[in-house]
């Protein structure tokens, strides 16, 4: 399998954490986004959405990092990262979703980029823009988390899956920008217990070959 | 079944269509994000995100409308809104993810809202933001409409699923704004073929018993 990505993609560090827990090998092939190498015809002739991360898998060709997730899921059961009941997996999806579609979305190079440079807004602002996300966004995971039963000492339970695979790199982007973290004590707990793992610690950004 | 929702939000649509492609009855609650009863405490204290759509089914609780159309896909099977195969139901999310992830999240009400009342932009700014992330993101899914080998009559074959469940408010998004859609015949042919569809067709945003 060869895994297309960035090193600092909080996508592509969701699909390098759920091949790790698998224990899967991969080739790593860096696309250096802030070079725009995504743009570059190489890659567009490989993703259409000129995204990272994309998994080659054979002649299978995967993007978009949960559905990522679900394939290795699907085609390497053992560890399973998502519940055996329609219930627990709907919970860990949205979880999931509470980050990739409420959060990061709004965060990404290419937003922040848009804000500035064509929308005119100030350094300033764009902070002001990412911390209002990253901190809304990470509350509403906290209230989940302490709310509903099914937590544990991973984002479901007691062994790490989809949603630890999404949110530990949400937390990575947010002290980057020095986000406030003091109010989501239930998010950072499962984010240490993560970080005790080679899968999640030894994937990470400044671990990764393109790290700068 | 109860499925709090709103006419108007996209994500609430999606859903709605899921349970119709499936004949499932529920009860529609309405929840009126312009008039912000989603920020109020009764409905907080069912979901804390303060997010639509949310489905109550008995005493589950499930959020986030894809991660709502996987469950109703598992715990009602016929007719099937996910391929069989691993390959096709990875292309099928990442195709809904396409939309989900890189288009929606930007074009919210609430990211809307913020962007002029604590962003300061022009309604004219505003405009030009949501037709950007709109035209863009159609043309990275007209591509892979195009290049794909497994897009149909639908999105993926030619039988509805999620992906079209995704697709569709989108396209009532892009036409309320007036954005560009020339550029994406196939996803317009998809668009039409979806609308002769009464699960389509009669749970439109003009069509629910909240619509203004």
């Amino acid at each position: 399998m060869e895994l297309f990505n960035y090193f600092r993609s909080s996508a592509s560090y969701r699909v390098r954490i759920a091949l790790a827990l698998k224990g899967l090998d991969y080739d790593y092939k860096s696309v250096h986004l802030a070079r725009n190498e995504h743009l570059g015809e190489s890659y567009s002739a490989v993703a259409s959405s000129r995204l990272v991360p994309l998994l080659r898998d054979g002649d299978a060709v995967v993007t978009q990092s949960m559905a990522i997730i679900e394939y290795l899921d699907e085609t390497h059961p053992e560890p399973p990262l998502l519940p055996s009941d329609a219930l627990g997996r709907a919970r860990v999806r949205a979880l999931a979703q509470d980050i990739a579609c409420e959060i990061h979305p709004l965060n990404n190079l290419r937003v922040l980029r848009y804000l500035v440079k064509d929308m005119g807004l100030s350094e300033d602002q764009k902070t002001r823009w990412y911390k209002h996300w990253v901190e809304t966004g990470l509350e509403a995971v906290e209230q989940r988390l302490l709310r509903e039963g099914a937590s544990g000492r991973f984002c479901h339970g007691d062994t790490p899956g989809l949603a630890d695979c999404v949110l530990v790199p949400q937390i990575f982007n947010a002290q980057r920008f020095e986000c406030r973290l003091d109010h989501v004590p239930a998010v950072m707990k499962v984010f240490e217990t993560c970080m005790a793992l080679d899968a999640f610690s030894k994937t990470q950004p400044s671990a990764c070959p393109d790290a700068e």
